[in-house]
């Protein structure tokens, strides 16, 4: 809700004395996994402008914003929903809406904050302003894959039954569609950029699995046949995120799991059509905004270093050393920069993509996934 | 510039009573092209929440957006920039940088405002903050289709001498290259949304011109040798839109010229692959985004008609009439909405993406481009 509190509520907030913040479309938040807080930052001033505490257990923690960019919804890997004000810098609204959730994800209208649990298992489903609870998927299986669909849609997998679902809130009630059987253990799924397809990682047996979105009743398509855990790989230090999957030029750039490659995919034809050997196991694939580009970072031991990758021609064209443990990476929504967080150095570093130099670093405690408002306008994150 | 100041002035604003706005990611403007006003938008309340008067002639007339969605700046047909603050909803900077001006953008660091001239021809970039001139590249040829490319850099082509330049503001230097002939009287220009490929239609003589902008001095290559106006089409009642075209299932959609048609070329291989017959002549084609939908709207005398065509057959699948001279389509950014302006009726009528049906009107004076803050995160607009 919009209220005039906003405005008078910044003069109280001794935090905000630095920089005062009414627009919210050039601000984002970095999460401080060991805390449990949030750094609220601003890009336009390269700055930390506050910090929010008290918000649980933040050592796997996701991100959405409402679409006026003012609240930030923090999904906590002890099952907390919390509602953050950026404007005011504070708590709005918060529950244990399980004991350990793993995502979640905000309808395409802004107007439901759908949330995928471990723990029990199942899909709450959330009012986006009270948080009170308005659909529950109860399920005996671990969710995994949340994403928004156009439509006040949400769709999901389950770890331990290997099925994908359709949640539909477009209508009064709810309507629960199961999409169909996708395969052993999906460990991850993600949404296409034009949320046609829906992609899915398996972690007990090999392949891929993609479900067109676009179609009223698709079958479950299975592709990349020896993509997946071999037992002569080296060992997977952490499972790659698929939400790191980038989709520049007509092809997916997938992570080798318990490899040190880059998959390239045709995406009309489904099929592998080169590899880039990298630095170490892959686990960010991002797509520098309107830009040949991709950047990659890796699994422990080897997380100290970023590459960038030429998807023309699948070169790796720059390997930077930017710090200690980088955990996640966000590109200003056209590319001009990157924000890198560096847990063990205790920064976020700021690189410009032309140059790929290093032009500001931010204190930080702990860093590790750093989320801008802009998302707020993105489909299927 | 951020300050404690703007939140007074939403207390002092007699205008913001109706709804106080403190964030700004769901904002947007409505130009009122017969007053010369701008009409302030808020997304989520589907209403109007304030008007700025005063910005000279809107009759043509663009809008791009500060990074954080807290400016507007307004692009008029006689020559004014105008940088309208959307807190306090006031003009903060006015300039007449020209007679005649066509266009503009803003580079992707937020930091430079380029305008398109077409009397007397050039190009000036400005200050974002104080519209301050800080480069001028004059020129005897009226320029079309200016847009901004990553690394502050800006693309635009010439009417008159048929040539694309760039100028680039990454180093203290500016430096302008041109970057070819294109062919004869270039009317419009559009980039592609991942900022590889700058396309320029001709008036001049048949074609389309694309320009590679990832490689380093990349030929124009000339494509639908076919495209364009013979003397036995239908009149033209209106030039159709550049940046019209959308990009979809790796297809652009062109308007044909002087025809009731969509052209469908394939990405890859720039050849025509299809074509869909439409209501009348159309004007903007829009993709909804995260849909295999586009929107048409079409030109005098057959403008009170929408259509939705659909990307993978090519076949129109709805033909709304929502109303007298729709003259533009804008989508909320994840696509659950389209607000369309009916001049005639003097209206914004808001559509559901999905059902179609009408969700919402919000009164306004003769309202033409209707321009979301959102763009502030796209490049090439």
């Amino acid at each position: 809700m919009k209220t005039l509190a906003v405005c008078f509520s910044l003069l109280a907030a001794p935090v905000m004395a630095q920089t005062p913040c009414c627009a919210t479309g050039d601000l984002g938040v970095v999460i401080e996994r060991a805390t449990g807080s949030l750094l609220v930052v601003d890009r336009s001033e390269r700055a930390a402008i506050g910090r929010i505490e008290g918000l649980g257990d933040l050592s796997h923690a996701s991100v959405t914003f409402s679409p006026d960019e003012r609240f930030a919804y923090i999904f906590g890997r002890d099952g907390g929903l919390s509602k953050v004000d950026l404007l005011s810098q504070s708590i709005a609204a918060r529950t244990i809406q399980a004991g350990n959730s793993i995502g979640g994800a905000i309808s395409d209208d802004g107007k439901l904050i759908a949330v995928s649990n471990y723990e029990p298992g199942g899909v709450k489903v959330f009012d986006a302003d009270t948080l009170e609870l308005v659909g529950d998927i109860p399920g005996t299986s671990k969710t995994i894959g949340l994403v928004d669909v156009p439509g006040r849609r949400f769709v999901w997998s389950t770890w331990d039954s290997g099925e994908a679902f359709m949640a539909d809130f477009s209508a009064p009630e709810m309507k629960v569609t199961k999409l169909g059987d996708v395969g052993k253990n999906p460990f991850d799924a993600v949404l296409t950029d034009d949320a046609h397809t829906y992609l899915i990682g398996l972690f007990g047996e090999k392949g891929v699995t993609a479900i067109d979105l676009w179609e009223e009743a698709a079958e479950p398509v299975r592709f990349l046949q020896d993509y997946g855990k071999t037992e002569d790989d080296l060992p997977v230090y952490k499972m790659p995120h698929l939400q790191g999957w980038a989709f520049t030029e007509g092809q997916f750039v997938l992570p080798a799991v318990g490899q040190h490659e880059l998959l390239w995919v045709n995406r009309e034809t489904l099929e592998e059509v080169d590899r880039t050997p990298t630095h170490g196991q892959p686990v960010f694939i991002i797509a520098q905004p309107a830009s040949p580009f991709v950047w990659v970072n890796f699994a422990t031991p080897l997380n100290d270093t970023v590459q960038v990758v030429d998807s023309r021609n699948h070169e790796v064209v720059a390997t930077l050393t930017p710090g200690k443990a980088i955990l996640h990476m966000e590109f200003a929504p056209r590319g001009a920069e990157v924000w890198l967080s560096s847990r063990d150095d205790g920064k976020i570093l700021i690189y410009d993509t032309h140059s790929r130099e290093l032009v500001g670093e931010i204190p930080a405690q702990s860093p590790s996934g750093i989320f801008f408002t802009a998302r707020a306008h993105r489909t299927g994150l």
